[in-house]
This record gives structure tokens, sequence and C-alpha cells, in this order.
């Protein structure tokens, strides 16, 4: 069971590098666990705050050698390109403004890139990293950590087996209640940098946690969205990005969905939840309760598919480490997606291409998130109308 | 904790007549256990079905008296009403097309009114209907039986007590599956004329289980719609009417709503909810577990509050039989609607305005039910458009 | 659906009495509601109360004749069987030192007994009435109303096709927080009976909830308890009756069980649970959210099977009145145990036994359950050795 | 919030070994992944498998130094003693019977033991054991894993603030089904040793499981067991434990309680649940959804504490890595067994004592465990009757 996880040494450990994360940062963190927890990584240098001081203050609390806790992410890419033993990845953890640039420097250093969503700022920085990715030839994994649960895992293949037919609706929520209150006025670091439109983007809920509820119905359904109309709305007085989003969606194919995020739905923590519709059954699964996935054939009694257990498919035991009713959580999920971008790595240092069955969002995805970004503020912007999002 | 409830003899029973309701219709024997639980009516005549013969059929299989069992409506409104011991009140229990003509026929014989959802086929006969309710003094009574449960009641009171602060995000959603095929062309009766735009009226989905939610919603958060946006689709082949419905909604004040109704959602039952997020806190309630509310006070852990249990207020203890733990359902809340009216009926015998603590939906609640419908239908014609619900 | 609940008229309404449930009595009208739901009894008379004067008064208030309201059961006895339109059935819900005396009035005088439970406070006194209803010929209806839950049917119907297999393991409880404090000390009616020996019989929680977990497991899986270890314990100061009770069980056949109730647990309701696993599948049943019923064969993923939905057999489906996802509760099951106890009248009326599909808790499980809280004393009281239950 | 967990170089990592674990081991893997997640400890040295061939192939995989892949735990001991980058601690994660003569050469060799439960397969042997680790004044960490959980912390310490009163019952089961065949017949290997009495000790599922439950239930309450009356059998002919225990406790102090293990209940995957009555209030916890704590204080509605949710005091928030609403899971809990043992190693480097807040199951507790299923066995073996654990 553990074994997949558990098996390091399909060679050494990939040297791994880090910008943004420094002291304060939540997910900078969880990041390091994630790369941690199944021992495909170790981190040996990192440009982690946004000051040279403070990013050797924070190389320095997790460990790093002085001389690879870089004042910032060029030098660091410089740098470490030169080395011998300089990182073959780095994980892009900062706020969502310096993705763009960050990745670049180091894509053009011909190191891989992990980072974090969403992709970029901009649709125009958006199309210009696919396109240096593509030419780099190196792995971009985008981090949308919820394709790494098993039981996304398993809905996906489901719905690709055809499982519960056609794809008919798509419910789709990420609710969350932290900014309910001003949080951003109190100098709250989280709050403050992800209601700023300057370091976020000009999304707020959508492009915080909407853009994941949009990519997972995306993962596990495999459609397309072709058009979209968002009421996009700020409830708290001074805030200057949008603190809920309602969105209806129409996907390629026929299938019609809603798309509901919030930061302002009081008794949410991080209900991320996802229901879809075919002619033939439907599934339901809820991030907080990960290890379970309701699957509910059409004409017969509901079950109820956990992790590990009966019913669940080599999709999800592929990526499970230990057995059923021993809960995995958010961070072996996201550590799953390190993983997977480790197995392409490993591959791409013999030249192959990664194992069909290695899952991650790439850039491709990326631009997709932030064409869903653009085409809500857009459809907003124009009273809540129509509009298609970039392709 | 069971007097409110087992009292009949405020007075003796009301007489009751019922248009519709015979063998075969799911809906007339709920009504019938609905008026018998709380033992406040006595059923003594009927029109029950749609032709002469089956209607002294079913009136027989019921036990009425044969005298007693009409042909049609028409006759049984002026027949009872001649009658010194004639009912007080009738039942409207036809598919939606008839519920017009045969509440005209009551009102004007001076009977009050139990007439099923929703209320009329047409906005102009909606209104019409709202003009003679007005003009004749007598009940009127429209069951939207969900507002009957105890803790429905309770989420109201909580939001009119300010316990969420300000209503902010409204979700409502009544998800089913058992048209996810094409019953209906099946022969089986309920698919049939719900199906039906000449018996049902235009609306599919959102006609039959959509005005529940939209009207669940006005009935706990007390906001009125301002405008909405409708995604309304058929997905099975050869349907003639929406078969889901995706709803944008703006309510007065700035409240934001979301309206998902759906009978093509395989594993949902009768899978009716509502979420309401104020600034304070929020509320969780769904049909299927009907005896607890989700009650989540901002920056404080969620409570559940079950009915007859501590944190139940006035407002579901009036409404309540038995004790906590001793689950009601569905035949109680539409009960509770029954009772209700039969305390206004009570009531109007001399001359009174019920108290205030007794609820129902009234005339003026079907009128904007209807209304809802023609605005989703008007909405989704134009392409899922902003339109306003007439007023 | 409902056609089978909704059809008084195989004949005229069955003429009930009652004696108890008066005025305070929360079980008297809980009995009222269940005879009305079906529309198959009707209550005529009555000996409410422990005097003549509130019997009076309780019978009034119920609207009954006057001259049908007696002071005292035997009155009403002797009374009621000289009526050319006398009571064919009387319901018992007075405190269980009354069942006894009052049924045995009832069945000499060739009128049926519905009875609640625990039967008698003695197990001299159930046998002796074991014996008259024998004698009698009549019908006899003890109200385990928990059986009457169509998913306890279904339970029932699934062990007894061996769809999992032999039954190895039973774990059943009953817990409730009511009596957490000495509520006996401050006049509640409810609690100042059910505490009292000499009214409630020896058992505290035993005698009014460990009984229905008892007959529940029995009714479920149709074994035999051959041995039981209890451990009683009264944790509230001054209580004169087991608060808790622990008790070990072993099963004809090899089963092996566990029953808790108390009424000391803070946060239960009414909980009642059943969980029942052979050696092909589990069961688990709970009554406060009665309509599902989880089922888990051996080595594929569970399924929750909901009332009148796939998978609910005819068992569940003959005492459903509506359709899946329209929640029956309570009053519901207990209907079902009148109506069950009409089936087998009517039949009687006929000289015929009632048909195999009636199921109703009769004088044999009154029997065992008196047999079950008489062996639960004295295996406390020996310090909590195991003793098996009187046959 | 990651703070704690993420901080490694409050010193150096501390240099692990691994005493069994090897290939095709399950609770190796996990263990590994425990002590690596919060980045604590670098594991160096192992005797991995129970042949020197195994051993270094087992070494090999994990990437050991090939010099440090021991033959037998005996050799490691000496060897790491030795070596001045010996290990400053080993995991001991063997079959049970191998856990006494390996802990006690670590011991002797002056190097800390984190060891797995039961301790040992003899009442004897746990004791010598703890004389042991009395007079090495080593750390000894027994990984009662579910003791990691930061909602079982918080229970805890509302326990000990009073908040549910005086403990009154305690209700513990530990449910699965794994064993509802004879899959040791198969030569399934955990199924193999953990039914096998020379192995595992005589304990079957108490001893497996059971155990877990004691300690959890103790960890919570901090009451002690005075007499127990446990109901062990086999259902699975040929097995030679048991795979189902029935037992009731008597806690010092008068509380009283219920514990169930079984190996034979389909559709359990993990089912370890608390519940805990005291006079002012109820808890229960169930571990397949370990980060909700349900909280029942008396006479108000019960509320679900999350956590790192609102109520979610310090004890849980110390060992919690993540926000609200981002479940962590059973590895997390174990590691945090293990980042608590390094605490107490680190502190031990100082020849301080760890700080109070520090909390891990002790030699002490795997002394209660196996008195617990040295008790367990003589009661049933008796026929079930109370028998006293050892002091």
């Amino acid at each position: 069971m553990v074994s997949a996880a558990d098996a390091p040494t399909q060679g050494r450990r990939i040297r791994l590098g880090m910008v943004g994360g420094g002291e304060g940062a939540f997910i900078g963190a969880v990041h390091r666990i994630a790369a941690r927890l199944d021992d495909q990584y170790e981190l040996v240098a990192g440009a982690l705050s946004s000051t040279p001081e403070r990013s050797r203050h924070s190389g320095a609390a997790l460990g790093l050698d002085p001389a690879r806790a870089y004042p910032d992410f060029a030098a660091m890419a410089v740098a470490e390109a030169a080395r011998p033993d300089g990182i073959e990845a780095v994980s892009i953890v900062t706020p969502n403004h310096m993705h763009f640039a960050a990745a670049s420097a180091f894509l053009q250093a011909g190191i891989h890139v992990i980072c974090d969503k969403p992709m970029t700022t901009t649709l125009a920085e958006a199309r210009d990293l696919a396109a240096q990715v593509g030419q780099s030839g190196k792995i971009f994994c985008l981090t949308h950590n919820y394709t790494g649960y098993p039981m996304v895992r398993h809905a996906r293949a489901m719905v690709a087996a055809g499982e519960i037919g056609q794809v008919r609706v798509v419910q789709v929520e990420y609710a969350q209640d932290w900014l309910t209150t001003r949080l951003e006025s109190t100098g709250q670091k989280q709050a403050d940098w992800r209601t700023d439109p300057a370091r976020a983007g000009g999304g707020g809920s959508i492009g915080d946690i909407g853009t994941h509820a949009y990519n997972l119905a995306a993962f596990v359904t495999g459609l397309a969205c072709e058009a979209l109309c968002a009421d996009l709305h700020r409830f708290v007085e001074g805030r200057r990005v949008d603190d809920n989003a309602h969105i209806l969606l129409r996907y390629a194919g026929g299938a019609r969905g809603m798309l509901w995020s919030s930061q302002v739905a009081p008794g949410n923590e991080n209900a991320l939840k996802l229901r879809v519709y075919g002619d033939k059954g439907g599934l339901e699964w809820a991030q907080e309760h990960p290890n379970q996935l309701r699957f509910a054939p059409f004409g017969e009694a509901p079950r109820v598919i956990a992790r590990s257990a009966p019913g669940a498919g080599p999709a999800a035991a592929r990526v499970s480490r230990i057995p059923s009713g021993h809960p995995e959580g958010y961070l072996e999920a996201f550590a799953t997606l390190y993983t997977e971008a480790a197995h392409a790595i490993r591959a791409a240092r013999e030249g192959k291409p990664p194992l069909p069955e290695v899952l991650f969002p790439t850039v491709a995805d990326g631009v997709a998130g932030v064409a869903f970004i653009d085409a809500a503020l857009r459809s907003s912007a124009a009273g809540a109308t129509w509009v298609a999002p970039a392709a």
C-alpha cells in the first residue's frame, strides 16, 4: 500500500528551491511538507521573503546553507543554474503577481517549475508563460492541489469510464468565511495581499478559490467551459475585490453548471464541493471529508466509496498511502502533486514523457484558470452577461 | 408538547371538500393525511377525479356520502354552498391548470380555499385570483408545505431577530432524479402531467419544485427578489419542459442568491436545501433531515439546533408535536399548514384576523411564485438575461 | 404509494377506547395521532385520567361523548362491552403498573388490546397476561413502535433473506439525556412516574428504553437471547432506578451483543441505534434519521438504502406512505403499528388470522421484554453476573 | 499556524534507526512518513527485516548506507552506540513479540526508543521494560498514535477543565472488517502475524485495536480502570485469537464504560470512536472524521468544534499544522507523536524534562495496555467475569 509513496530511491532526491514561503506565509510551509512527505525532494535553496534580510533569516530558520539563501529569485536562478549541484526544480509560492517573472526566470535557467495558483495575474502573462514552458521543455506543475486527492482521481476515472454516462449538470462550490469581516484592515498578512488587486490580480474569491473549483470541475469531468455568466460582489465595505461569486456555466457538449465561491459564508471553513450528474448516475465529493466519494447509479441505492476500500479503483490506489479508514488529508493530496511532478521530472531526466497515469495540472490548466478569472471579471463588469473564456 | 396539535375542539372539526386527489394521485392522499393528522378537519365531499364515474368511485373508496361525491368542482361548489352542513373549506389538489377555475368557483361560493402550488399557470390568472380572494374575504392557503417544518419556522425567526445579521447570500436548491429518463413516455401519471405544459404550465422543474425553493428562501429571509437570470434546460430528449434550472438572484437590499432546481440529478431524492449567510452568521437546513438546523455564528463553533431541543425557540415549538429526537417529517409539516389554515378559518368564523404567529403561504405568495416562473421563462427564452419578476 | 395507508374503508373505522393519556400525558396524544393517521380508528370512549373528574375533563377536551368518558377503566370495560356500538379495541397508555389490570379487564370484556410497553411490572403478570390473551382469542398489540419504521422492516427482511449471512454481532443502544439531572424532584410528570419503581417497575432506563432496544434487536435479527450480564447504575443522587445500563448479550446460535441504555448521556435526544454484523455483511440504522439504512456487503462499497427508494423491498414499501426523500418519522412508524393491529382486528372479525406480512409486537414479545428487565435486574443485583432471561 | 511543525532547526534533525518495517510491512512506511513529516528526524540506520538478506535489501530500497543496514537489532544497537554519529533514537515496528528484546537492547545502548503497541506480549515483560526505562533515563514513546489527533487533545483538555463535569459514562469502540473471513489462511502477511498468538500475544482484536481504544479512553478522561468483564469471541473458524471483544468497564471514581473491538464487522474500516458523558456535557469523536469534535453542553444545542477553528483551544492548536477545513489525517496524528518525542529527546539532550504540554504515551501507558489485555484474557477465560487489571 505504502510502497509507491515510500520509494524515493528510484533515484536520489530531487534538489528543490523555493521562492516565497518565508516566515508568516501559510502556504510555504504546506509546500515544504508536501515536498518532504513522500521523500522525493530535498530543499536546498531559497529566496524566501521579499527583502534580502528577511530572506536570509527565513533561510536560516529552515537550515538552508546561507550561501543558498538568496536575496531574490533572479539571483537565485542564475546562481543555482551555475552550480553543479544546483536545484533541479523550484517551488514558487509568492503572492500571485510575482509568479510570472519568477517562473520565467527559472524556466530560462533550465529549472523545472512548481507554481502556486492562479498562475498569473493577467491573461497575457499566462499565455506568455505557456509559450515559455513549451519552448523550455521543462516540467511545469501548477498546484491545484485538490486534484491530488485519491477520490478526486477516482471520480475522474469513473466519469472517463462512462460510469455516470454523459455529463449533464455540474455543481461546484467553494465557500469559506474568513473574510466575513474586513480582516485586511487589521494587517492580517493573508487577507492583506489576497484582497489587494495589485498582488492578487483582479479576482478576489474567484482568483483565490473560485479557480480551484473551476479546475476541479474540469479535472473530473474533462469538459471545457464555453461560456459563463458571473455575478461577482463585494459584500464587505471597503474591500477592493469580490468576496462572493455566483457563476453560471455552459460546457462544450451541452452540460450546464453552477459555480459559487465565497469568502463571506459563516460556518464554511474550506468547503469545496463538487457534484456531477450524468444520464446514468451522479457523483458527490466534499473536500472536508475527502476520503469518501458518493456514487449514485441511477435506479440503484447510492454507495459510499472510500479511499483504499472496495470500489476505489487503480487511479485512487496509485496515490493512496495507507489503508481505508485511516484518513489522508490536505497535506497528502498536496504531496501527491509534488510526487507526480517528481515522476515527471525523473522521466524528463531520462528524456522520456511521464507515464500516462501521472497527473498534475499543467501550464495549460494555468492558462484556463486565468482565462476563467478574466472572463468572470468581464462578465460581471458588463452586468453579469454571458462571455466566453478566451481559448 | 402535543397539546396544541391535539386540540380539535377549540370548536368542532372543519368540514372539508376536495377537488382532485382521486385514485392514482399521489398528492391527494398526502392532503388527506395532513388534514386528518391534527384532527382539525373532516372530509365530507369531493370532486375527486376528472370524470364523473371515476369521481364517484374515488368517493366511495374514501367512504364519502355518495350524494357528496360530485362529478365536477362546479357542481360541488354550488351544491355544498346550498347545504346547511356544506363544506367550509376545500382542498384543490388537481393538476395546475385547473387550480384557477376551481379556486374561483369556491371563493364565489363563500368557501375557504386550500390550494396546491404553483397557484395558476399564468400570471394573469394569479393576479385575478388574488383580487378574488381580496374581495371574498375568505382564507386562501397555498400549500408550500415546506414552510410548515418547525426548523424552517425557527430559521425565519432567527433571521427576523437579526441572529445572522444582514443577509448577504442565499443558496437554495431542490434536486430530484425521478425524471432522469423520459418517464413521461411510459404513461407514468405523475410524470405525464407534470411535463405537459398544458397542465403543468410552462415551467417544468421550476414550476414543480423550483417554486418551492424560491418560496422557502423568501419565507426564511423575508427578502423580495428584484431580478433573476435563468438558464433553463431540457436534458431529456423529447421532453417539453425544463428539467434543470440554474438561476442567479438579486434581492432587494443587496443580497445575492443562487437557485438550482433539477429533476435529472441521480442520487437526489427530494433534496431541498437552503443556506443563508449574513454578516453575523449562517444557517443551513435540508429537507431530508428536517429536524436539525445548523447555525454558525461567525467566529464561534457551529451548533446543531434540533426540533424541540435546547435552542429551538417558540416559533418552532408552536408547530412541534413530539419531543426532540422523535423525528417529525413531511406529513407533519404538511399537516401544520392545514392546522394553520384551520386557525385562520376559526378566527374568520368569529370575524377576527388570525393571530400573528399563525403562518401560511397566501395568495400573495402564490402570485409571487407564478411571477417567478414567468420571469424565469422570459429570462431563459432571451438567452439567460436579467429580468425582473413582475410585481 | 399512499393507497395502503389511505384505505380505511376496507370496512368502517374501528371503534377505539383509551385508558390513560389525559391532559399532561405525552404518550396519549401520540397514540391518538397514530390511531388517526391512517384513518383506521375513531376514538369514542376513554378513561383518560387517574381521577373521575380529570377523566371527564380530559374526555371533554377531546370531544368524547360525556357518557363515554369513564371514571376508571373497570367501569369502561363493563359499559362498553354492553353497548351495541361499544369499542372494539382499547389503547392502554397509563404508567406501567396499571397495564396488567386494565388489559385483563378489556380482554375479559372481549375487547382487543393495544398496550404500551413494558407490558407489565412483574414477570408473573406478564405470563398471566399471555395466558389470558391466548384464552381470549383477542388481538394484543404491544407498542414497541420502533418496529413500525419501514427501514427496520427492511432490515429484518434482509437478515431473514440471508443478505448479511449468519449474524455474529449485535450492537444496540438507546441513549437520551433528559434525566441528566434529578428532574423527578422538580415535579416533572414524565420523570416522576418513570423513575418511581412503584409505577414504572424495577427498571429505570432499561424498562423505559432498554426494552425498546432489546426488542428492536430481536425483531431485526430474529435471535433469542440466552444469557446476559448487566451492569446497571444510578448516576443521579437520590434516583430510585437505574439511569444507565451496560449489558452484554449472548444469543442462541452464537451471536454476541452489547446493549447500552442511558438517560444521562448529554447530547443524545432519542438515540436508538442498531448495528448488526453477519459473515456476509453489516446493517446500521439510527432512529433519528430513520429513512436510511446503511448496508455494507462484505467486500463491496457500503450503500445507503432509503425508504421508498431503489433497494428498499416490499416489506418496507408495504408500510411506507410517501415517495423517497419525503421523510416519514416517529408518528408514522407509530401509526403503522396501529394500522397493523387494524389489519389483524379486521381479520379477526372475519375469523381469520392476519396475513403473514402483518407484523406487530405481541404478548409474547411483551413477556420477553419483561423477562429481559427481570434478568437485567437479577444480574446487576448479583454484581453483574451472567443470568438467563426466563423463558 | 504551521510554524511549530515546520521548525526542525531548534537543532539538527535527530538521527533515527528502525527495527522492522521492511518490505511488505504496512506500519514501517507509516512510521517513516511520520518521522519525516515535521522534519525532526533523519533515518540513517535499520534492521528492517527478519533475515539479514532481506534487511540489506530493504535498507538499500530506502537508501540507507549499506554499512548501517544491519542483519538484526542486536548488532545494530551495539554498532550504532559505538559510532560518533550513531542513532539517537530507534523506532521498533516489528511484530509484538519482538518489542521487548529490541527495546531492551537499545535502552541498554543508551538510545531513546519509539515503540509500536502493544508494548509487549506478557505483563512480566511490560513491567521489566518499565523498570529498564526508569533506570535508563531514556525517552520511551509508545505509538498509541490516535492520541496525536488535535481534537483528541482538545477533548482531553476539555475534560480536564471540567467542561463536561464529572465523567459518568465512557463508550469506546474500535471496529474493522478486514478479518471477516479467514484472511490469515491466504498468506496475507498482516493477518498472518496479527492472528498468531506467538507473535501477536494472546490478544487478537483486543491486542491489535482494543488497546488503542482502551488507551484513548484513558487519555481523554484521565480515568483508571478498576475492573472489567470481557466476553471475547472468535467468530471465524480456525482462528487462534479473538476477533471480537465485548467488555464492560468500571473506572475509579465511579464512571462506567463499554469497550467493543471487532475485526469482523462488515462496513467498518477503521472505526475508532469515543464518547464521554459527564454530568455537565458530552463529547463525541470519530477517528474517520478526526477534524471535528462534537460537544454537547447539557441543556444547550450541541456544537461541532473543528480543528483550527473557533472553540478549538491551545492543546489542539499546538499540534495542528494547517487552517481549519483543510483536513489533517492519520499520518499527521502519527507525526505528532514523533514530534512530541523529538521535543522530549531535545530536552533530554539538555538534561531537562520535556515541557508539560508535550504529550505522548509512555512506558507506563504500555504497561497499562498489556495489563488490559491480560485482564481481558483472564476474564474471558473465566466465562466473562469481573477481574481487576494488574496495577
